[in-house]
């Protein structure tokens, strides 16, 4: 019997798509689930002449796997992920490469790294975006670890990838170690931000305006057409216009409003404190979600605390206009902000991350995949050593002529009371970051006033501190 | 020889303060640092009537000692602390009381206390607030641990800590293990927003007034008679009036405007995310220090980035008074995350912290004491159950009277071009708490869509999931 090519263990939807993506692609595909319903069900489903081999413990996995092997593990992060590496430890030779494609903390896959690395496995952490469509049918691919084991996988994971609009298939080798993690999670702290900002507009729009989801549902349709171009924006508009079998009202409308999360949104503002970087829109995208979770403690405080009674009286077509540009230019504020984080974690890991790569691969598969990712792409190509990408002309333009609406929207949703946490926080970093002299100055005295943490001047050099009683 | 009451390890600007503290209410107190030269000018300093026992080696501080021991470390935060824990412990006996004031980590502080719990070694994690005039002349303590071993602290800690204004003393037993440490982080968080209100006031006021420093040390100190009254707003006041001897000019516009930060605030936030606790204008504190740190680059952007142009065309003693009500307003919100985290946290780590007891003794001796946690108290004695601090009456009141004035502030900082991330925060932070139905419902259907995440409804129970497409 010939041998597979790759095989895949956790055949949850992920893992489940992600071989038949790889079988699509002319690769024989091992298969091996913990429980075996999940391997039957799949070559239940399979077609006769599909090349899936289901395996039944994980010796016969090992066994049925060309050399070196390939293994793709797809179980839930976390222990299970050690768990199986334990397992197949002993089943696998120098050589091998053990791809974990799960959502794995970078610093989990760094440690796991640290303990393979004399054994000859050789270990790649890689981060996986697209969901379960891209799965299926083309995701954007983040490889970490060693070379090696790229240059091995390239050609397969290159078949298996998205394609962007140049042909350019989305995925690259991404960094050593921990890089390819580190890469998705900051990948998906991105994605809480733009749904937090895309969520401020549906609120804003929908209360100022009183639209229903269908009517919001054609202007995020025709946003899609616009510089707003993004798989995201598109599925809002899917969304928007799903209709609720059961009731015929809008199903978003009869969904409950408390926001879950997995985790990498949370990790992404925690290691952004400790590389010190700033991403305050995507940890108020973790903070929005955390507040709609107190959803019982939200409907007693309602009847409690006052705001405003405004209703809105402006032009709605210029209301829908202003947070058109408005919320195009918070997202390019809050995608500034990630790649800022990762310029910086690149150094303080030494991930030589390669920007222009990254916004490349995320051009299409992914769930942040846009029409800004092109330009995200240009503007480091075009100048890789980009300290900051409002810096770059095509940024610093467009926000030039669209700060001003955002402004003017975040001004409406305070005048009736609806929290635009990310907006706000976009724009009071776009404020901060073009602000010569900020009131640090004040925070440093007042440091050293009662801690006697000592102060730098602006006219010379040194460490200073003051008796100011 | 007389043995001392209890000993200071580490004589910097705290450890030596406290123990003239200690010394001032009549304890004996042995001194040790590691270079005798701290310990001797420490003694040249003192009255030959003083208490103050010079040792020069561990063993002769711990032969020294009353028993049970007392002792305080005051060595840096991190390593320093488990070696000098390390070199004491085969000089201990069980029933010693081994107190660790610094700000350390509260995780670090449980990880102690487990190792020592077997020893009879009693440990404490204490935080200690009120910088190096607090800890000479009556600090806020924050003793976490055995409480055995806060029975026999009490008297001593009541004796040097800072009285209320109704002569309670700044001091009780906070909680078990780390207790002391996970409260003293949070005081600090709550200092790094509060500061960062304070600093976006001073900002916007001298932006849109062109006010000078000594003219803004004039509002500072007429509104320390006010709600707002409090150490850091009388401080602030102090700090703007101080003139630079040099240069003639006001001290404070000779600062640099790079912000440092030791961590305190940085963990709040990132734990924050861990316990499930939106903290958001504390974040946006450590946020805006940071950006503040790139001031090279921020004066690169000045010249790139375009902002608003626009001048204060309105009254300033009208921009004055609303400034006033903003900064009140949101630093309610900014105390009530801070308190909403030590609620979550304390049911997450088993703490049983008295809410009140906590405002309580912040009322005198720390960084943050203020007129307003005399309300806080109050708020949480009549009703100890009280599930956010914006629900009591008394805040519920106030804030119905201040909203209003924090949007008008921040529309201004808005047209302005002023970064306003706190006050932008605590607005949406209070917006998001009072809304009945947040955008999340979006977030939970876009999630269901690309990622199978599964989502509740409104109209019953049930986990449901959709074929979007």
């Amino acid at each position: 019997m010939k041998k597979a090519d790759i095989g895949v263990i956790g055949l949850g939807v992920m893992g489940h798509n992600l071989a038949l993506n790889f079988e699509r692609h002319g690769y024989r595909v091992a298969l091996y689930n913990r429980t075996a319903e999940k391997t039957r069900s799949l070559l239940a489903s399979a077609k006769p002449d599909q090349q899936l081999i289901g395996t039944y413990s994980l010796e016969e996995f090992c066994a049925h796997l060309e050399r070196p092997r390939r293994i793709l593990l797809m179980v839930q992060a976390g222990k299970p992920v050690d768990d199986m590496i334990s397992a197949l430890q002993p089943l696998l030779e120098p050589g091998d490469i053990l791809i974990d494609g799960g959502n794995s903390y970078f610093l989990d896959t760094e440690r796991r790294h640290e303990t393979l690395k004399d054994t000859g496995i050789l270990y790649v952490g890689m981060g996986i975006s697209g969901g379960e469509e891209g799965a299926l049918w083309g995701p954007s691919l983040m490889p970490g670890g060693p070379y090696q084991a790229w240059e091995n996988l390239a050609p397969m994971l290159r078949d298996i990838a998205a394609k962007a609009e140049d042909g350019e298939p989305c995925v690259d080798y991404i960094g050593p170690r921990g890089a390819g993690h580190y890469v998705k999670m900051v990948h998906n702290g991105i994605e809480y931000a733009d749904m937090q900002l895309i969520a401020e507009t549906y609120h804003l729009l929908k209360n100022a305006l009183g639209l229903s989801a269908y009517q919001l549902a054609d202007i995020f349709e025709k946003w899609n057409q616009s510089e707003l171009q993004s798989y995201l924006i598109q599925i809002t508009a899917e969304v928007l216009r799903k209709r609720d079998d059961e009731t015929g009202h809008p199903l978003v409308d009869m969904i409950l409003d408390e926001a879950q999360q997995k985790g990498t949104g949370k990790w992404t503002s925690q290691n952004a404190l400790d590389v010190g970087a700033a991403v305050p829109t995507i940890s108020a995208a973790v903070d929005m979600r955390i507040l709609s979770a107190f959803k019982h403690e939200r409907v007693q405080a309602s009847r409690i605390l006052s705001g405003p009674t405004k209703a809105y009286q402006g032009d709605p077509a210029n209301l829908i206009n202003l947070t058109q540009q408005a919320l195009y230019a918070s997202k390019m504020i809050a995608y500034a902000q990630g790649m800022g984080l990762l310029r910086q974690a690149s150094l303080e890991y030494g991930y030589d991350l390669k920007l222009d790569r990254l916004a490349a691969i995320w051009r299409a598969g992914c769930i942040i995949r846009a029409r800004l990712l092109g330009d995200i792409t240009a503007a480091y190509q075009s100048d890789p050593g980009l300290v900051n990408l409002l810096l770059a002309p095509a940024f610093r333009d467009t926000l030039a002529s669209h700060h001003q609406a955002l402004r003017e929207v975040i001004k409406i949703g305070i005048d009736l009371g609806i929290p635009m946490m990310g907006m706000s926080t976009a724009l009071a970093y776009y404020d901060a970051y073009r602000s010569e002299r900020l009131p640090a100055n004040l925070i440093q005295a007042q440091r050293d006033y009662f801690g006697a943490h000592t102060y730098r001047r602006i006219d010379r050099d040194g460490i200073f501190h003051t008796e100011w009683t």
